[in-house]
């Protein structure tokens, strides 16, 4: 069996160069993780495009994915944060890279209110931290590009109940933090050894749950 | 010649089983810096033994040092905080290591109100920014153990106009922040580049003080 | 017609002997509002008997109400709240009034994800603003007692697509601010001020949507 | 006797067109304290003139003032905060209302780096917090113009023993904070009741200071 996983992260936001979301997806871009291949793909960080990367990223790999892990920054945050639920609302503050900020719009015309996330976000937040990374479960993705994904991510995977899928927001990088008096920060190698323990936790319970179907079969 | 640079870290405090500012002293250890040898040495966490601890450091190098650095850990803190003053005050909100928690005491008495720090701190703080680290210039060391050591030491130090000196405050690193929600962090590399280059930085100002210095002459 | 508004506030909570969600909504007791009546009603801070306590304020009224305001105390916000999304979660970080403390568990099983607001949630910031009050709108009710009155309620007017609902959290006031280092806060004048507001802005909202609707009849 | 108490405040400073250390001060302009008339006045927000603003306040009263106390905006405070200590230093982040930024100068060239405040102020902050308000104790009034006037203040009362002095730092009002999201906040009627008791808790403590040395004597 030839699973993957897809990672995906953003393309730089505003005034930065860099963005952690996809520095860390691309540093996992070909390794293996309990036996699936991690492919990273970058979105365009802009409402009118996002999605339609997503799913060129989707439907352009090999094989379905077993799992999609989507990445995004959030500026105000000390923790890897473990989003919970996905909401229908685009309510953008500042314009995205294309200059659009459309106001109290739904990601999906006629979608239901909100999608939770299909990952176990407690105990990837209880892993990460028992691994001395700092986690929290958050109640918001925000109303931003983030959140599109988010809940674009599981609306598409309503059709696809075998794939895992779900969002986690990443601190500014140290060199991020050092622009912005104040900001927090979490450093690139932490960013990515949580990210790796989030799959193999998010990997490892997938396999029991199939191994314990398995055996009930 | 063969002058040294002392710096000094704390013993953990609390119910933390590490301080940032020991693993850094204690990872520079042994280093040269600009032809200088970095020698650290750990303080007790309590009103009572810090200063003594740090004269028996003074004391106890082979020669003067030639600056001496200071670090201490700022729990609130998500940047490298230089520390400008030292105020004549102990005032401490909860215990210290020996359970001891003195209120509105003055380090010196008959001291002076305030010390100001002899490093460069702008200097040090721009270098840090500049090379991508989150650093800051802070007001204030607070009233507990590390603005004891930093007064203790300057006021030390007037007998020793030759010597430099300065506090440095330091973030939580991530495994504290694992067990603290919402604290702020910063990698323990991170941490030590920056402390690195910030003796880097006031060496360097000092050489080229020395070297105007003799020009002169 | 003789349209009431019913607006709940919680009993106080934890340690604290007050509730500004309880303060404010009893200062609007039987005031009136664009000719309408508000009555106020106390919910016990429990998972156990909030919901079935709001079900007795909603039907304990002479005539159903145009409009249902839930209030609650939101201890790290320093601006009024006007919640956007009620999601069916509980998950109490802390024990409620009654020891109890839900994981994870759905406020209606098998309910949706999630529920938003009937109150013009926009024009109630932007008006509050405009009148000098600290005001936004927020993606998140939190997990706890307040996220399930908001979700319950919300569930509950599924059935009754004429009254408008929502939920508005409010800091805590200055003397609850004084107990707590740090704590944010908003002094009840402004608070009750704030919510006599943005029930002024639903209700016209509304009379506008009546008339504008009346006129096309 | 007629004593009287000076109370100082700000013009209005960068964007905003109003300042709460001025509406305070104004508020309480007339008022009797303790037996003692308050009087108010204003100090332009330039580092040029408001230390010779401060000089003709205080030599401009019938009688030499028995305590002077400088009011400012700390717009990241949500406490009334009373000021442990003034430092020689002047470090502008932003202009002033003249358009000056100095970086690093001292307030008093050749003056001592610190002077501590003259006021009880654990005993002002302890009577706050009991009356309900938010309260704290600071050790940092900044480098700005608040600073600069603390300084002048405390150093221009060494010639003047008999007279008390200090700074209190008051957060933005409701109305500023409508304007900036996330703006911490106190009513100002919040603010001037916490000024007139720490102004009834200091001049308590004055008589009962110079009652005991009459007794003495």
């Amino acid at each position: 069996m030839t699973d993957c996983v897809l990672i995906t992260g953003f393309e730089p936001f505003g005034g930065d160069d860099i963005n952690p979301s996809w520095q860390v997806a691309r540093a996992l871009d070909g390794r293996r993780i309990a036996g699936r291949r991690l492919v990273a793909r970058q979105l365009p960080c802009t409402f009118a495009a996002a999605l339609s990367a997503l799913d060129q990223a989707l439907h352009g790999l090999p094989s379905p994915p077993q799992l999609v892990l989507a990445l995004g920054l959030a500026g105000s945050r000390s923790a890897v944060s473990i989003e919970r639920i996905a909401i229908n609302v685009i309510d953008a503050r500042i314009p995205d890279n294309a200059g659009a900020q459309p106001i109290d719009e739904p990601v999906v015309p006629g979608g239901p209110a909100a999608y939770f996330s299909r990952l176990p976000i407690k105990a990837i937040s209880a892993g990460l931290l028992q691994a001395g990374l700092p986690a929290e479960v958050s109640q918001t993705a925000g109303t931003f590009v983030c959140n599109q994904v988010f809940y674009g991510l599981m609306h598409r995977l309503q059709a696809m109940p075998a794939i895992r899928g779900g969002f986690i927001h990443l601190p500014p990088l140290p060199e991020q933090a050092a622009r912005h008096p104040g900001s927090r920060t979490l450093a690139l190698d932490e960013q990515v050894r949580a990210i790796q323990l989030a799959l193999t936790i998010a990997l490892r319970r997938e396999a029991d749950l199939r191994q314990g179907a398995g055996a009930i079969d």
